[in-house]
Order: structure tokens, then C-alpha cells, then sequence
């Protein structure tokens, strides 16, 4: 069983969650100068005395806004691009899948950072901006590997790394879980997941899920043209087969 | 010739589209309430009486920036939408390369639309609204209409049409023309729509320029195999062919 200390942690860090996604979607919503500390808490329903057991400040709150879910990128891409232990196809797929969650369960943050990053005063306009470098970076690597590998198509690394950037970014500004309630942030993330793979991986190499082999390519390619000569009635002669 | 007037005419369309591009610029930057007609002209280096030559004032500016390329872009996917001499396999090469030329060569406004979403007022707000669900509509049907005609894989279309968008509106945030001067907005517009097809497209739709037909179908497959074939010594007992 948790112990009080452990239920603890996890309350304050639930708790200081739901004040960083509320604060996002106010500071995005009147700016960041015309939003107040009252403001934030009339918004949570608490007091501005219990806000304060949660965060040091206004400045505070912004900049763990703004290196929390940019950081967390950047460290995981660069994670994915380093692992030695995993296929192209698959680190691909992890991070996909991993930023589209991100985005789906933390909408307001993403639209607060991206919608607010001219106005950013420093030394959070370099870190914002040196995470995001760091996160191109590691997608890059990721889709230049499959490249090498034959798994993508020779696509130009940093035009599909922003392509897959855009595709998972976006969903901060359409999925809402309470209004699309029917799709999960999980089927989401698997729809996108293989829209970006089709779109990158070579012919070959159908859908990330299939085995990637030369044997199992020609399994498949062996079964299109079968099911594609019924369907036309054009037939091949006998193979003896 | 073009006429004395004719020129006038050109000359004020490309000024009038210069001071929406720095005005929506500087709106992003320092927001909408914070930025007056004066800071505008001295972006432009002209005086505030020459500018009111091209603009009616501030508001109407706000107005003709929200409903500038929100509508140009619902007119344009529900143009191709309903386009009964086009298949959907161009519907879509055409929507996905127009609205990526929109987005590289007028970045500022778009990331001002979608920054400042929450805090356009009305009727501005609805309308806004309004010419993004249409878009929303017309995309979602060229989707539609590809997967019914089996070009297209059996995708959600709402989810795959804002997996487009995204892609498509991204190159506001990354794509600059005089600092990624090597890479023309063709060239992107070029590189993205080739993701976005592959990302939608049935497998036996390779690409959008191939041929359509079963035929073309059955002759990429049977190219495929004997390359297999012969890269991995795999033969197939002879067809007496």
C-alpha cells in the first residue's frame, strides 16, 4: 500500500498539474501581463494562499510552463535517436506516438507555448528556443537513420521532422477529450502514428507494424498480385506451383 | 501595356499585402490590444496618414487579416471538393500544395489566427469559427471521396484531415523564406504533399503521379517481385513466359 507521504506526492503533483494546464489556458487566453495570480486560482476554485503552497509565483508558474512539456520532448527524441537497441521503425513510431499523447492530454500548454513564443522575455526565450532545436535535432536523426537504412523514402530530414512536428502539434488545437469523446487520446495517437509512418516509410516497407524483412516484403507483394489477378481476371500461366 | 491604373491598382494590392504580413507580425509579437496603428506604420516606415490610404483603421485590419486566408482557404477546399471533373487523388495534391504555398509565403498571419483564436471578439470569433469548419468540411470530403474510390486507405477523415492541416499550417512556425533560402516554398510545398499522399494513399496507390489503373497496379507489383527476387535469390520456378 502507498503510504501517506507517496499518496501525498502524487495528490501535489496531480493538483500542480491541473493549475499548470488552467494557467495555460488563461495566460493563452488574456496573455500572459493580463492574467494575475487571483485570476489562476478563481479559475482552479481555490485561494490564492493554497495557490502558493503549489507554486512560487507568476514568473514561476511560466517558465515551468514553458520547459516542462519542451524539455520532456527534447530529452525523450534524443533518448529514441541515441538507443542502439531499436530499428529505425520503431523509434519512429515511439515518438510519434509519445508526442501526440503529450499534446492530446495537455492541449493548452502546447497552444500557450507556441502561440506566445515572440513574446517570450529571456533567459526563457533561448532555453524555449534551445529545447526546440534539441527536439528537431533528435527527430531529425531519428528519420535520417531510417533513410540509411532503407526504411523511410530519401526524404530531406529537416522538412519531414517538421511535417511530423506540425501532424502532432496540430492535435493541441483540434482534439479536445471531453468534446471527442468517442476517440481517445490512444486511437488518436495510433491514426497519426500511421499516416506519418505511410508517409515516410519506403514502399517496401508498407506499415511499421509488418516485419521488416526481404522475405516477408515478398510475402506480401505475392499476395497483392494474387488477390489483384482475381479481381481483374487477368491470369498468369501455370507456375506448376 | 498595362495602363497608369492597372499599375496603381497592383501597387496598392502588393502594399496592402506587405502591411497585413508586419501588422499581423507585430500583433503576434506584442498582441493585438498592445499594438496601435502608429507602431504599424513605423514598421513600415511610412506615416500613419499613408496608411489610413490602405486601411480604414485598426479594426478593420484585425478583420481583413482573420478573414483573408481563413476564407481563401474554405473557398478553395470546398472549390476542390466539389469539383466533379477532378479524381481525388488530385483534389487533394491540389489542396495540400495550394494551402502549403498560402502558409510559407504569409507566415505571420497564420501564426496570428491561430495564437490569438481565444481572443478574436464577435462577430469576428464566429465567423472565424465558422470558415474553419467549412475548411474542416471540404477537406474532410476530398478524404471521403478518396477512400471510397479506393484510393485513399479506410482513415477517419476528420482525424486525417487535421493531420494535413497540421502539417500544412506547421510551415508558419518553422519555414522562412529568407533564412531557409536553399528551399523554395515550391520546394516544400513539393516535399509535403508527397508525405501527406503517402500518408493517406491505399497501398496500391503508391504515389499520386503513378497511374491509377489495375493494370499499372499489377505491372509495379510484378517490377517489385522480380527485384526482390533477384536481390535475395529467390527464384520462382520458371513460368515458361
Amino acid at each position: 500500500m502507498a503510504s501517506a507521504k507517496q499518496q501525498s506526492g502524487v495528490r501535489k503533483q496531480l493538483v500542480s498539474n491541473e493549475i499548470l494546464e488552467r494557467a495555460a489556458a488563461l495566460f493563452a487566453e488574456r496573455g500572459f501581463a493580463a492574467t494575475n495570480l487571483q485570476d489562476v486560482a478563481d479559475a482552479l476554485d481555490m485561494s490564492r494562499t493554497a495557490l502558493y503552497h503549489y507554486i512560487g509565483g507568476k514568473d514561476e508558474l511560466l517558465a515551468t510552463l514553458v520547459h516542462g512539456l519542451t524539455d520532456d520532448t527534447a530529452e525523450s527524441l534524443e533518448r529514441l535517436a541515441a538507443d542502439q537497441s531499436l530499428d529505425p521503425l520503431t523509434k519512429m513510431t515511439k515518438a510519434l506516438h509519445g508526442m501526440v499523447l503529450a499534446r492530446a492530454n495537455n492541449p493548452a500548454r502546447i497552444r500557450l507555448l507556441l502561440g506566445s513564443e515572440g513574446s517570450l522575455k529571456e533567459p526563457l526565450a533561448t532555453e524555449f528556443r534551445e529545447a526546440r532545436r534539441r527536439s528537431l535535432d533528435g527527430m531529425s536523426r531519428i528519420v535520417e537513420e531510417g533513410v540509411r537504412a532503407g526504411a523511410f523514402r530519401p526524404v530531406e530530414s529537416h522538412v519531414a521532422a517538421f511535417a511530423l512536428f506540425g501532424m502532432c502539434n496540430w492535435v493541441a488545437w483540434w482534439y479536445r477529450p471531453d468534446r471527442d469523446g468517442r476517440q481517445t487520446p490512444e486511437m488518436i495517437a495510433d491514426a497519426l502514428v500511421e499516416i506519418g509512418m505511410k508517409g515516410l516509410c519506403a514502399d517496401s516497407h508498407r506499415a511499421a507494424s509488418d516485419g521488416n524483412s526481404v522475405q516477408s516484403a515478398l510475402a506480401r507483394l505475392r499476395e497483392d498480385l494474387a488477390f489483384l489477378e482475381r479481381a481483374t481476371g487477368v491470369l498468369q500461366p501455370s507456375t506448376g506451383e
